[in-house]
């Protein structure tokens, strides 16, 4: 069972802005690194989801920033499964450095087909949801 | 007086993912331009502010996604503002293509210095950003 | 027949780093754009590249940095075909603001499928090609 | 002595386009981290340089393009110097997964001060450069 999985990355030159920090359109990019450990860990890489044609579009995306990052840095991405159910499923994070909070975050994705269009989730991957939650 | 600003996009490929649309993370970059375009509008460039030293740090990020954008589709920004006061303002966007809404969104502002710390609008700033309401 | 196409960008927030200037690997992205302005302009946009299953695999990718963009200025990206042949086409770039050189740019695009296996252009396509050098 | 360094990095989502493969534009990003992780090893880390008014500006770019990678791959940059002096120094790249060379890069530096402005190496950074070649 997977509570939360943490990911760690290093600021690049390139996610900084001319305020000489990280820029805010960064960290869903962090998020969805996160979202995608989170599932490897769990047993279930998102790359084996979209080879059965399961995608998970994302419909809400909510960001709280309370601290900047800095080039070179090293941050951690915390990420948990807030809610899951056939239809929708909802990520929570956290990234911090050194034990700092610098941004909470909310992801709700819908499950999708290639086509864009609503699917429900098959039994083994809900049971793998719903044992991660 | 400023309703509110109307930005064209044209999109990048660069802005798409393997889904074959555009990235949920290119949104809020995209909001930014359409702030960047109302606030030019309005009579009060945001470089203008960084130059007196006044920063609209992001504190809070919201969106909700209704329906993809593709490459080289020509996609409206249109940004206003929501409300607006001596330590916070708070803008609103729709992004949408040919009448058809894509994004909807919302950006939280704390009015911070160059060090990052609070200030407060100048009046003149202020009486804009009223004025702009 | 197209000599040269012209893209006006607006530097955007979230292309600027730390060092106060527009990031070096924005500068590719531009060429992007002004490469698809330059095909819409010669009458075969790239989406119909795309639509017979022709594509512009990038294989080379040159730039020189001369002096830097920063956030809000209004930069050109001069877009033209170097070389073009069935199986090979090359772009050339410059950047500029106001007259100033900024960046110049060259890119090696190989014709591949959606298979990303090397395709010959069309007949018709080829000649197009041909008129726009 | 540092005769090259290896960087792991997972590919993100967000750097894939609609061709399903990595957006070219990606790569100096990813050679960027490379030479990061470079100086690091090498015992003089950029924002040591930084600290000391000492910046590699980039003046020129050059990227080959041999194969694609895509989403969830694990992939590796080694970086080396190839040539270094007191105004310029010169890295090489060679991006990778599991042995299959995807993409080989160099980057061209000028050293500036934050005006922009060229500077010369101070001694000990000469010294730290020429042990690094």
């Amino acid at each position: 069972m997977t509570t939360s999985s943490e990911t760690s990355i290093r600021v690049r030159y390139a996610e900084t802005d001319a305020m000489g920090i990280v820029h805010h359109a960064v960290y869903p990019v962090w998020m969805e690194l996160g979202r995608s450990d989170f599932l490897r860990q769990a047993g279930m890489p998102y790359p084996e989801w979209e080879a059965v044609g399961i995608m998970m579009a994302v419909s809400e995306l909510h960001l709280t920033y309370r601290a900047p990052a800095r080039y070179d840095e090293l941050v951690t991405v915390r990420s948990w499964l807030k809610s899951g159910g056939r239809r929708k499923v909802v990520f929570g994070y956290e990234v911090s450095r050194d034990g700092t909070r610098l941004v909470e975050g909310e992801s709700v994705h819908l499950v999708v087909g290639p086509d864009g269009r609503h699917r429900t989730l098959p039994d083994a991957m809900l049971a793998l949801v719903a044992s991660a939650l």
